[in-house]
């Protein structure tokens, strides 16, 4: 934790103007200084993006009457690549992302332009945690995930994060009082099966919406995030950025090449 | 393997009229039934974006005279999803990405559309690879990485892929015969330390190119698959889509939420 106020970076994956940067604003506002730098319109499921084969713009805007507020042309990486780099004055403190209206729990955490805000975080070194609340709607209630966000962000500005790990919390969309309390998981074995919603245009060519339905090859066990989440309680997910399949590396190893 | 011809599934990031692409189908078009479903334009750094909050359109092509060839206005993860959920018979025997025209060592693995497609084939339960030459010009030689193609298909196809795993093999821009062999390897743990190169457009207003110098943390592991590159060797990472950072569970437990 810094000796002076901590410096608070904020982004998301649904934009600048969604509710839920702005609950997640409220609460740490008086936590330190905050900088918000979120995308410039909706980014959800743009995973890992970046941007590089055109360019980026930042707007300075003044929605939330922070320390400083911009957003940006880009995806939610390539926000927290521009804060780092070209606005923060130093490494912050903390990097916090959403709180993203709609859950990122199991597999989602790499589909989620929220989550891969966070795991850039990690990257860079940055204490950083994703928030994402059940519930998609754009008039969600986040009274409860507030709390929730303030009791987190508390944790982790005390204590030391461990390292190249950032936190992918989900909070079931319920009252605070319904909310069992908080397990710390691991990311449940589950997939989307995809309906690939096909219609007509108007000259009668196909398109497509992707869409799709959960399953869950986890059932029954206790120490997923879906299970967390099913039962009422908060689930966090250590996430990492190390994807090597270290327990493959025998196996792969006795291949005759 | 499959009784019958296998079946094929190529994809890419760098388009579907990529050098990269065609040298790939070149080398598997005797193996099996191949199916191309790939971007209609470049996709590089798009990670495991998918399109959800637009449409998605497929066109038939017919480029490369295999089974069939499909041009899709997505991202790589898109085209997998597409390809395995309505354009595919059934599931695929493999899932293979590339020859992506440039290198997807270390971190890259996670900005990259070209291993992020073979990710999402491994999400799938799909024996998938991505395949990645470090050269980023267009006229890239592919003849060694065309060699290396084949004798790592030929072992997939024939060997039992760990579960939930795919390859992310990274080949040196040299002669196959300047090539030393073939190492299994963790991902290293590196970086990039950006460089926003602002501009100014005709109005002069700013704008950022992303662009960034690579930087190794684990200089000195001969386990990784940058010092693979760096010593005259193909590299393979097994790859994983649990980022649940296992290790860290312990500490966080101990945590007073």
């Amino acid at each position: 934790m810094a000796k002076n106020k901590p410096l608070i970076l904020i982004t998301n994956d649904d934009g600048i103007t969604a509710p839920g940067i702005a609950a997640m604003i409220d609460v740490v506002r008086s936590m330190g200084d905050v900088v918000v730098v979120a995308p410039d319109k909706p980014q959800s499921g743009m995973g890992h993006a970046i941007t590089i084969n055109s360019t980026l713009r930042i707007n300075k805007v003044n929605i939330y009457g922070v320390k400083e507020e911009y957003s940006c042309t880009g995806t939610p990486v390539d926000c927290v690549k521009i804060a780092v780099n070209k606005i923060l004055p130093r490494k912050p403190d903390i990097c916090l992302s959403g709180i993203n209206h709609g859950s990122n729990m199991s597999i989602n955490v790499i589909y989620s332009g929220t989550m891969s805000a966070a795991v850039e975080g990690a990257i860079e070194g940055i204490p950083s945690i994703g928030f994402s609340l059940c519930d998609h709607s754009i008039d969600a209630d986040f009274t409860a995930s507030q709390k929730i966000v303030k009791r987190i962000v508390k944790n982790v500005l005390s204590n030391k994060m461990p390292k190249d790990v950032c936190l992918n919390v989900n909070i079931p969309n319920l009252k605070h009082e319904h909310i069992k309390g908080i397990k710390v998981c691991r990311q449940a074995r589950a997939n989307w099966i995809e309906e690939l919603d096909e219609r007509k245009d108007p000259s009668g060519k196909s398109y497509f919406w992707l869409t799709g339905k959960f399953e869950n090859y986890d059932e029954g066990s206790k120490d997923t995030d879906v299970w967390a989440l099913d039962n009422n309680y908060v689930s966090i997910v250590p996430t990492q950025f190390d994807m090597t399949a270290h327990q493959a590396i025998n196996t792969i190893n006795k291949w005759k090449f």
